[in-house]
């Protein structure tokens, strides 16, 4: 940058000193997963390679490794490869996705479907569009939520009330302070991937009925994952038919990559019709999409997965609760093990690392609120005992090392 | 929808009442290509498939249909499997990631790169969060830059001064008018994708440095087509370090799926730190870096797709000409046809596909002005003489029948 009235590479080095200075400044861990010994992987450093065990990946079920949805994206490139080449209009639309959002549609039980390049995206987009579309509508935003929903809320550019974390009470109330000719949507999320709680979608689509309000729920921590068909929450809660919109990504549960939401036919043709992010982007290449195709009809016929994956949870938690380990206790796949210090947690996580072959992110501020630093385990259908042994002897001896709070 | 007090059934049928009234309702023409035999694809109607040409896809040189790529891809299904599991910074950064980064700072010759989900979410977030980090920084903005310019500008909430398109006095006029403290960015693009005409780069980057304004040039629809490497109109008219961001997308010219930016170290650097676009989604898919690195690679090394993709897109030019279509010159690989009224020019691409089996979307407002309605043609180094022969045969019957403008 040659420009000399301004000083913009001062500027920039501030803002990243700012980074710095709090502690929170990301160094990306350079790991290659080897497809069939997940969750075994390569970590490449300055030094060279290594092994370790990855304990903190969203492919909570391991189906980007599943035979199926690997042999379906192979086919895929044969047959028609790699990109699409247009947005959904100009010739970006294929039978696979075509095909995705009726299995998506089905899966929700509502009338349609449609897919976006992300789970971000189908929330930035759908929020903003919907806000704008609905005129002067108010969105309701529990305040844990994601911040794909707080920048799609934003971009709206309407009005938002904060509605504290999962409180029917709080939320009643500034519902009742909302003129009632007023558009408003509930938004929230079912499952809180960074504590692991999970929201009671019933109580909370029956308060925004009585109150008027059209309900938007993110379930992307939970699709896939919970539901006799894989559903998510508000299936195994058998309250599908009382939420508007669900949204949902491609790349946890499942597997692969995208996102999507799933509403009435006029809604999602609203979106498709109105929302920028969907409309001026290309689409999802196909081989990604026939790898979901291939992800959503296996977990719509088979349980396995997520008995395994609940049983796996469920163990860990009770070997790290049993070691005297801070482990905080969930109802869901989640298993969060508490520091308290955004300097330990990445110290923790670097002797792990280091020491043990462990692969876990420190999970600091901006992502959860400062003083509740964590570490955040995501064990999945692959991970053995064995595997499960080595780990909580591992945080034992960091624990240990690094004088940290044990539960109480 | 069960909400009563207000009628949300009513107003999602009024704002699609409002998309069709204005004629710009848009069905998605639903259509496999066939890998090896590509122009050709399968259309898949209520009534059956009937085999097409794809005469509007933007994977431009045929890159998603390669060899390299296809095998690049196998193999890296093979041996990671389908998604990346996670953020960047959670489990999400592979060595692909990584070097696909490298590769694509060294095609532009900066000093850094980083991958987005797409072209969109690059210049979104891009734009966006530089607006804000900057403090109170103007945009100056081309026209007719790309929508997804247009919401990262609205998003980062900054004034903004519209600049008309290519026009090279009236840049200086806003420029010179902005206080000189003030930092401030000029924003456009390389080939304008509806009209096929190339930005002045080299002429607006000295402006925009005599007056201490970063530039962001978008080469979306330029990246692997122009320069001896790939590296776009900046890198044919040897403007690259004049440059500050260049934005390009992985999904046209490299056919495949995602987007990206190249600049500084620090410019990057806090791009990747600050903008929740980027930070709070999964990463790329390994197998679509996969097939990028292997497009990029041989384009670096290759010249014989550009060159003839240049010498197609020439050649169908004249042969319209010759028939006395109005097609629209133009220096670059866009081959528009004016129609000038947005019926007219739906029942040509109607007309096409159902009598001549050749797919070419209308474009329509938005999109494009209206009265300047129009087909826009790319051909590719896949389509031959007697395709266009076909084509150009075609068009002359539908232009009769429909008694639509010759060119002057
Ligand atoms: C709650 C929530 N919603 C949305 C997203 C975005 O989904 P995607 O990764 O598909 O962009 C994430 C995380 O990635 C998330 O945690
Ligand atoms: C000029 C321009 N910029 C950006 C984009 C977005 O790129 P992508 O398709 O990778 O999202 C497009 C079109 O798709 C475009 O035409």
């Amino acid at each position: 940058m040659g420009q000399d009235a301004i000083d913009y590479k001062r500027k920039l080095a501030e803002a990243l000193r700012a980074v710095k200075d709090e502690g929170r400044y990301r160094v990306f861990a350079d790991i290659v997963r080897h497809r069939g010994s997940f969750p075994r992987a390569t970590f490449h450093t300055p030094e060279g390679k290594r092994d370790i065990v990855v304990w903190c990946s969203n492919d909570y079920l391991g189906m980007g490794q599943h035979p199926a949805v690997v042999e379906a994206m192979h086919r895929a490139i044969e047959e028609v490869g790699a990109g699409s080449g247009g947005t959904r209009n100009i010739s970006g639309t294929t039978h696979y996705h075509v095909e995705l959002e009726r299995e998506l549609a089905d899966l929700h039980q509502k009338e349609a479907a449609l897919l976006f390049t992300s789970g971000y995206a189908a929330n930035d987009a759908t929020l903003s569009t919907l806000a704008r579309i609905l005129g002067d509508c108010v969105i309701i935003s529990d305040e844990m939520n994601h911040a794909s929903m707080i920048e799609g809320i934003k971009r709206g550019g309407g009005p938002k009330r904060l509605w504290r974390h999962n409180d029917l009470a709080h939320l009643e109330e500034l519902l009742s302070e909302i003129d009632p000719a007023q558009p408003k949507i509930v938004a929230f999320e079912s499952v809180y991937s960074m504590d692991g709680d999970i929201a009671p979608i019933g109580a909370i689509c029956d308060l925004a009925r009585k109150y008027g309000a059209l309900t938007y729920l993110d379930e992307v921590h939970a699709v896939g994952l919970y539901g006799p068909r894989g559903g998510g929450i508000a299936e195994r809660d058998d309250v599908l038919e009382k939420v508007d919109i669900i949204e949902g990504t491609l790349a946890k549960g499942f597997g692969v990559m995208g996102g999507y939401i799933a509403a009435s036919a006029d809604l999602v043709d609203v979106v498709r019709s109105y929302a920028p992010g969907f409309i001026f982007s290309t689409s999802l290449a196909p081989v990604l999409v026939a790898g979901v195709l291939a992800a959503v009809r296996h977990l719509k016929a088979s349980d396995a997965e997520r008995e395994r994956h609940q049983e796996r949870a469920a163990t860990l938690r009770q070997m790290l609760a049993d070691a005297g380990l801070p482990v905080m206790m969930c109802e869901s796949h989640i298993v969060p093990v508490m520091v308290g210090d955004p300097v330990t947690c990445k110290q923790v996580s670097d002797d792990l690392l280091r020491d043990f072959g462990i692969y876990v992110q420190p999970i600091n501020y901006p992502t959860v609120p400062r003083g509740t630093e964590r570490l955040r385990f995501t064990p999945c259908p692959v991970h053995t005992d064995e595997m499960m042994r080595d780990l909580v002897e591992a945080l034992d001896q960091v624990w240990t090392r690094r004088k940290i709070r044990r539960a109480a």
